[in-house]
C-alpha cells in the first residue's frame, strides 16, 4: 500500500519541533515519500509568510524531500494562487504553516486551489499536514479563537468556517498548553454531530485512510466524544451562563494509542 | 425531615461571593438552621486566621445565625483543640474556611476533634462546609499542590492525605478558574477507584444525605468518573510522560443539576 493513501492528513498541534529530533516534520515528509517527496509549503496563515516559509523550507529539505516549494498565496485571485491549482497535481505533500486560521481561510477557502486540496487530501492522494492555524482550519466547523480560566460556556470559544478538509471534527490546538479543554466542549456543546479533537504542542494527530487516528509525538491528543450526551443546556443559554452537559466521552491519548473515527472507540497501544 | 439531615456536606470552590447576594453562605446558614444555627468557624488553613475567621464571623452574624464561634486551632494539642472536641455537639454547622490545605490537616487531621467532626458530618448530624483549602480537605486522597497547561502527567500533581470526610471522591477547587482539569484527571488515573469532583469559584457541591450531589452558584462541578476505563499507562510512564487514558466519563454540572455519587448518574435540572 502506497503511503499516499495510508496517510492522508496531519494535524499538528503547533509548536513541532524544527531543531532536533524534528520527528512530526520527519514523518510528514516520509509519508510524503521521502527522497521522492514534491511538498508545498502554505505560508498564507502568517503574515510573515518569507519568513516562515523560508523556515520550513530548509527544514523539509534539510530532511531530504525530494522538492520544496512555497506557495505564497496573498490574494485570492492572485497569478500564485491560479497556478498553484493548475500545478496542484505536482505535489505529494502540502504543508500549511501557522498564523491565525482566519487569515488562512480567508486568503484560499473555497478557492478552486483549495476546492482540489481537499479532494486531493480526502481521496488520500496527497498527504496534508497543518500545524497550529493550519490545524484549527481543518474542519468544516472551525475555532478561531477563545480563552481559558472559565467553565464552558458560550463566550468562551469563536467559531468560524474551516477548509472543511476533515468535516467530522472540530480541531483545537495548542490544546492543554493553552488549558483549552473548556472552549473545546463549548464548541462540541453547539456542534454535538462533530467530535472534538484537541492537539498538544509538538504533537499529531494523524488521519489516516481507514478513518483511524493515530498520534505520534510529546503531547497528547484529547478526544471529546458527545455521541452519549443526554442533557445539555446549550440551546437555552446565553452570554457567560455556564454549561450543563452530562456524559460526555474524553479520551486523553498519547503516542502510541489511535482511535476510531467510525467506530468512535480507542486503540491501545499494547493490543 | 430535619434540614440537619439532608445536607451533610458543603463543597465550595473558593472565592465565594462574600458582598453580595451571598447565596452559598446563606445557603450554609439556612442549612445549619437558620437563626437557630451555632456555627463554628475554623481558620486553621489559613496563616491569618484571626482576620478570617472575623470575616466569616462577621457574615454568619448578619446572615442571622444564631450563634458563631471562632475554633482557632494553632496547635494540634493545643487546649483549643480538646475544647472544641469537649464542645462540637454544641454545633450545627461547621465552617473550614481557605488557606493551605497542607496546614488545616496538619493542624487537625485526626485529631480527637476532626475524627468526631467526622462522624457528625457522615451521620448527617452536622453540616459541615469548606471553601478553597477547606474544600480540597474534604477527600481521603487530597490534592495538596499541582500545575496547568501541560497534558496529564504523574508531575502535574501533588497529592497528600486529607480529612476523609468523603472518602469517595478526590476534590479540586477553583477547577475551570484555575484551569485544572488535566491535573485532577491525573489524580483520577492514579486512584481510579475514585470520582474526580472539580468545583469552580462561587459554587458548591452540597452532598446530600442520599449521596446525591447537587450544585449551586455561578459556576461548574464537573465529575470525572473513571468507572469505565479501558486502558490507561498511568503505572508504566513516570515523571512528565503523558498519560494515556481511554473512556473517562466526565459531567459538567450546573446550578440544578444533580449527580448521584452511587448509581453514578446525572440528573439533569427538567427532569
Amino acid at each position: 500500500m502506497s503511503p499516499l493513501v495510508k496517510a492522508g492528513v496531519m494535524v499538528i498541534g503547533g509548536g513541532e519541533d524544527k531543531v532536533q529530533d524534528r520527528k512530526i516534520l520527519k514523518a510528514f515528509v516520509e509519508q510524503s515519500g521521502g527522497s521522492s517527496a514534491r511538498i508545498a509549503i502554505i505560508p498564507s496563515a502568517s503574515r510573515e509568510p518569507e519568513i516562515i516559509g523560508a523556515i520550513y523550507q530548509q527544514i523539509f529539505t534539510e530532511l531530504r524531500a525530494g522538492m520544496v516549494e512555497i506557495i505564497d498565496i496573498r490574494e485570492r485571485d492572485s497569478p500564485t494562487s491560479v497556478l498553484a491549482h493548475e500545478q496542484i497535481d505536482k505535489f505529494t505533500g502540502i504543508f500549511m504553516t501557522g498564523g491565525d486560521q482566519l487569515r488562512l481561510c480567508g486568503l484560499i477557502g473555497e478557492t478552486p486551489f483549495a476546492i482540489t486540496m481537499r479532494e486531493l487530501a480526502q481521496r488520500g492522494r496527497i498527504v496534508l499536514a497543518g500545524t497550529s492555524a493550519g490545524a484549527a482550519a481543518m474542519g468544516h466547523h472551525m475555532i478561531s479563537g477563545g480563552g481559558s480560566g472559565d467553565p464552558p460556556h458560550r463566550e468562551i470559544v469563536q467559531m468560524n468556517i474551516g477548509l472543511g478538509i476533515l468535516p467530522e471534527i472540530i480541531v483545537d490546538q495548542h490544546f492543554h498548553n493553552r488549558n483549552r479543554m473548556a472552549r473545546l466542549m463549548t464548541a462540541i456543546a453547539a456542534y454535538p454531530e462533530k467530535i472534538g479533537v484537541g492537539i498538544d504542542e509538538d504533537t499529531v494527530a494523524i488521519f489516516e485512510g481507514d478513518r483511524t487516528i493515530k498520534v505520534l509525538g510529546r503531547g497528547t491528543v484529547t478526544v471529546i466524544d458527545p455521541g452519549e450526551i443526554s442533557y445539555s443546556n446549550q440551546a437555552w443559554v446565553t452570554g457567560a451562563t455556564p454549561l450543563d452537559l452530562h456524559n460526555l466521552r474524553v479520551h486523553i491519548l498519547s503516542e502510541g494509542s489511535c482511535y476510531h473515527l467510525i467506530k468512535r472507540i480507542p486503540i491501545s497501544p499494547v493490543l
